[in-house]
């Protein structure tokens, strides 16, 4: 028996909640993973990331193997130690970093050629340097490497890149070898295309990994498109493992997704919000820069048990956020990622008693209800 | 008998320690204020602040009558719930940020009109203005509104302001009132002049205050002369009261000040150099900058007990402070106030068992070790 494991405990409809085990702990799922680029996420420490709620964070290939190296952190003793984080992470390949970060770009069947952001230096990825790089990091969920094209994209360009994306999956694959404990997720590419999904999802199954992603989505295309690719992409996935969608999103996109049979998500929305002045409530977004706010001594969200809401009013919150305070940054990045798990734990208490329906109902109807008038 | 008082429970040459009885909390002295002037200390929370060993937070009138104003936070409650810190705040007059901050000064028998260095607009501080506003924060203990002249200045430049401030400290006694629960400073300022600091201690003692603080040191003139006049300005003051050194300082300023008698003081130096990468250690200061860090699997400091020293390496602090994230300035302001907090602990387990020598003999020790060696 695998020390890896993935079991649903309900469904409804398409919905699914269930857990993954791994030796590092359990990821209760439908799973929201807070974004840990530069091993840590931003504005919070490890321990208040947990207190959140969350049970896995995401790591990025691209950034940690510029700086401060892979080497370097396995030498530290990997990248849970080396953060302070001893529970399951995630890294993404570079593959999609490398695209939308770094520049000079030379792509190969090899893989790609590119400059550093940080520091104009040389370095290389391909299917092979993208598992050794997260072996070397200690990852618990690796992802395989892919080619993540932009949309709009034509036809043609799509389908090239798919095909590629599959090479590198079964490279990716192979690279990995045999890691108990350790899990590798193949990405489904094919943009909004619907057969090229499923020729994706089919090379991916005959390849075999622990969980499959969808890639490719949530880059500029719009809810409607996504959700229509969506109403079809989880479909083609094996269900007995974890689906993923990369890099969403929106608590709606996030509602929705689960709605259509994903199981994890992740995003920089809660955290890079949380520093730019915006909250998300069950009402809707917040922005806590309105001058609205400055007298106003009622918390955020009456009904949420998070450190801001509990500890602050709008007016304190305002004000530190005008002052440019750390603090501004530290309190509302742990109220939108505690808002954002409390959506995932509502969904997965409303799937488990088959009432998603229901749930969604009320989700939708609070943000309708839109912020408490001003005082 | 008072709500509020204080008392000593043992002296060691010139150095006490002793409580401060205030109806929100006790403050142990000597006590050691971390600054939270724009009702935060910067990049912690108001929890992580007392987890250091804080007691009491100094609050700057100056910045929280412009920003966000005092009659806001009033209406909001006070400062402590604003900033949701229930126990003691200090807060300063306003008079030493007034002229180090401020634009367009102008400075008369009755006060000071400038303009904000946040917006432009005009205000005015008086002694009846700074203890309207004091009173608005509900400060816990207040201080008295003075003039701070920047050293070096002639000894009539330095005469005339002294005696300024103590026809302003009669008017801020007469506008403070009767408070109970709520202590008032009076501030002995005469620059480095013996004399004149006898005779503004004299002039406060005649007004009768709550505790005394020492002004217009730190201000450039190098810890040879501060100490010089510490040998003697504590000396003019009251023993049966608190005496407050204003803005100090380094730690072995905060050592030789407690040497010669002095119960409680402030600084920035370590919120401000926390966010710079500057630690400060028994071994002295290490710039976590320093690319000596980069690999460098140990602590700070092994022997310490706060969050950043028992958590990480100081590879990842240096990795941290390198890539700009919030995390580096969180962890080593933990860092900074927590060993702040352990030298003012270490004093006055000291002074009361009759070893403050021996524990200042390896306090310089330590120091003059320096740092670890690189591996």
């Amino acid at each position: 028996m695998s020390i890896t494991s993935f079991s649903l405990s309900a469904t409804d409809g398409k919905a699914r909640t269930g857990v993954i085990r791994a030796p590092r702990g359990e990821i209760r799922t439908p799973a929201f993973m807070p974004v840990g680029t530069a091993a840590t996420v931003k504005a919070m420490l490890p321990e208040q990331v947990r207190a959140t709620g969350a049970d896995i964070l995401l790591g990025n290939t691209y950034h940690l193997m510029l700086r401060p190296g892979a080497e370097r952190i396995a030498k530290l003793g990997g990248l849970h130690r080396f953060m302070n984080w001893d529970l399951p992470i995630l890294t993404d390949s570079g593959g999609f970093q490398v695209m939308s970060l770094a520049s000079l770009r030379k792509l190969t069947e090899e893989g790609v050629t590119f400059a550093s952001h940080v520091d104009g230096s040389r370095h290389m990825l391909s299917p092979e340097r993208s598992m050794e790089i997260q072996k070397l990091l200690g990852s618990d969920i690796v992802m395989a490497f892919d080619e993540c094209p932009a949309l709009p994209a034509d036809r043609a360009r799509i389908e090239h890149s798919m095909h590629l994306s599959m090479r590198w999956a079964q490279r990716s694959r192979d690279a990995f070898g045999d890691r108990p404990g350790h899990m590798l997720f193949g990405i489904q590419q094919g943009g909004l295309e619907q057969d090229l999904r499923g020729q994706s999802a089919e090379a991916l199954r005959a390849i075999g990994f622990d969980g499959y992603a969808i890639g490719g989505l949530a880059v500029g295309e719009g809810q409607e498109a996504m959700f229509a690719c969506l109403d079809h992409a989880p479909d083609q996935l094996p269900t007995d493992k974890p689906r993923y969608l990369m890099g969403v999103g929106k608590p709606d996109d996030i509602v929705g997704a689960v709605k259509r049979g994903i199981d994890m998500m992740d995003c920089v929305l809660p955290t890079r919000s949380g520093r730019t002045g915006q909250a998300f409530t069950r009402h809707g977004v917040v922005n806590i820069k309105n001058a609205r706010h400055a007298d106003d001594p009622r918390p955020l969200d009456a009904s949420c048990t998070c450190p801001a809401c509990t500890g602050y009013s709008r007016a304190y919150l305002h004000h530190v956020f005008r002052a440019h305070e750390m603090i501004s940054g530290m309190l509302l990045t742990a109220h939108n990622l505690h808002y954002f798990q409390q959506i995932m734990e509502g969904m997965r208490v409303a799937i488990a008693a088959g009432q998603f329906e229901a749930w969604e109902t009320a989700f939708h109807a609070g943000r309708a209800e839109g912020d408490i008038p001003p005082l």
